[in-house]
């Protein structure tokens, strides 16, 4: 699995059989929200629920040729984000896409202790790109959740992060903790962090991953840069996560992979369970697909051909 | 001034009347090194000094090629360095690329109180690249030097920066303070030190440059998102500057340009009284020639074209 084309055939192989996933619309009174959705129900990635104020919906579903969508009628953003998540708990729903609903809202019943799905200790965000001159996928994570992880957020981080690689047929993904230098530097305390998790990894605390870091991004991905500063491993060049240190450092990667390297990308937020989907006004259609297919893959039991 | 092809090109027209600034390599016991000056030489952009030791530095001379070069002979890392800064301290060099001495070694010379060529009260790195899809500059500061500037210093890393733009014919450039997010968030210090080198340029506080933030990168580089989000002011989609909170975010940046973009880059310590070049081992030898093209068009007067 190297390419979002590949990940696009192999579910609709899937759905074909299985029949397709329910995409929770939260908040459908969002035009662009539902233009994504009808995309996904033609290319038969995924069929949506749509859930919000009911007289707002249904001229727009009708005004985009959307007929006989189930919809969850509601009264107030915080009801839409409620209902969203019952509908998973029903089993009427198998993964979230934010609509027109603030992310705190939705969220905020996401986590919500009774009537929520929570799974993990943590919620982060990976982003996940597709290096199309290397034709391979790349995670950055976490560019979108967690403000400034501790160590231990790290760690959870990394765990997420390696549920979306499996799912995309990665098993034993390689990470980079990465920051601006290669060594470990006492007054830089991502650099203290990056080494304490590769060491983490090499005695068993941290599995189903090889962790190298500190590194630069050169080494992450580049062999030759691998090469000439000796940090080898088995991660040097080969990297299939990138760990950053902060939300910062980890939005900008990402939306470089965008707007320097015209990378296709998409994203889901991890550790409730099901996937969320938090897409913004300004994401191109493509990324706002590119993030159901993700959920839907993750949906159908991820990729293991 | 939009590219380093038009850099070179004003560059040699100007070297062919004014004739070539003189690059001090400083530990010239570097092939490399000697290799990215010959080609400087060869190209007319930039003649050598060589300090070093001679022992080590002749043999390469002679087996590269370059014969009549000067070579300023030392027996020391530390007097390497030295001889380096009184070189331009004497006239016989105009600006310095980093050979094979320690960068740290190096600083401490440049920045001495009695000795040294410390100009401005904070050195700062900027780098240059050229997003080629729009085929023009765009500097990035600071991802090699400050760790985690505060917002004083955060002035002093503009001020460099707005002198290399002004170097390459950008008068009045456009800088965002890049963050994760776009509102003002008291949890993110990054998004509230933007907000305030926003408002102190509003006030006149910093010149000779329109400053916006905090604002996200799709914002700074791309019309289409500043137009979804709204956040236009002058800057939006038209950022020549990108003003980055952490060493780690800004050396993560400059390296996505180069491995996700593709561009051309290059590099300058400022704050000095003349360039200083700092490049690495695993920079590609057309960024090292880009480097010293930059040095050569600062010391050459900039381009006013």
């Amino acid at each position: 699995m190297r390419s979002f084309e590949e990940l696009l055939t192999s579910v609709q192989n899937r759905t074909k059989n299985k029949g397709m996933k329910k995409v929770v619309l939260c908040g459908a009174e969002d035009r662009e929200g539902l233009i994504s959705v009808r995309e996904a129900l033609h290319k038969g990635i995924a069929a949506p629920v749509c859930v919000g104020q009911r007289f707002l919906i249904e001229p727009l579903l009708e005004e985009l040729g959307l007929t006989s969508i189930e919809v969850v009628a509601t009264n107030s953003e915080e009801e839409t984000a409620f209902q969203s998540v019952q509908c998973v708990r029903q089993g009427n729903g198998d993964f979230i896409l934010k609509g027109g609903v603030k992310t705190s809202v939705l969220l905020k019943a996401v986590l919500h202790k009774e009537t929520g799905i929570r799974k993990e200790p943590l919620l982060s965000h990976t982003l996940v790109t597709e290096m199309t001159h290397q034709k391979r996928f790349l995670l950055i994570t976490d560019g979108g959740m967690v403000i400034k992880p501790t160590l231990e957020e790290k760690v959870a981080i990394i765990a997420n992060a390696v549920k979306v690689a499996k799912s995309l047929g990665i098993f034993l993904p390689k990470i980079a903790c990465i920051c601006a230098v290669e060594v470990v530097n006492p007054s830089m305390p991502e650099s203290v962090d990056s080494a304490i998790l590769s060491k983490m990894n090499q005695r068993g605390q941290i599995k189903d991953c090889l962790i190298e870091g500190p590194v630069g991004i050169d080494i992450a991905l580049d062999a030759y840069a691998a090469k000439v500063k000796k940090i080898g491993s088995e991660v040097g060049g080969k990297a299939d996560i990138l760990l950053v240190p902060d939300i910062h450092s980890g939005n900008f990667l990402g939306k470089s992979a965008e707007y320097f390297g015209h990378f296709p990308i998409g994203g889901m937020v991890v550790g409730a369970k099901v996937p969320i989907l938090i897409v913004s006004r300004a994401d191109k259609a493509e990324s706002k697909l590119n993030s159901i297919l993700l959920g839907a893959n993750e949906c159908l039991g991820g990729n293991y051909v």
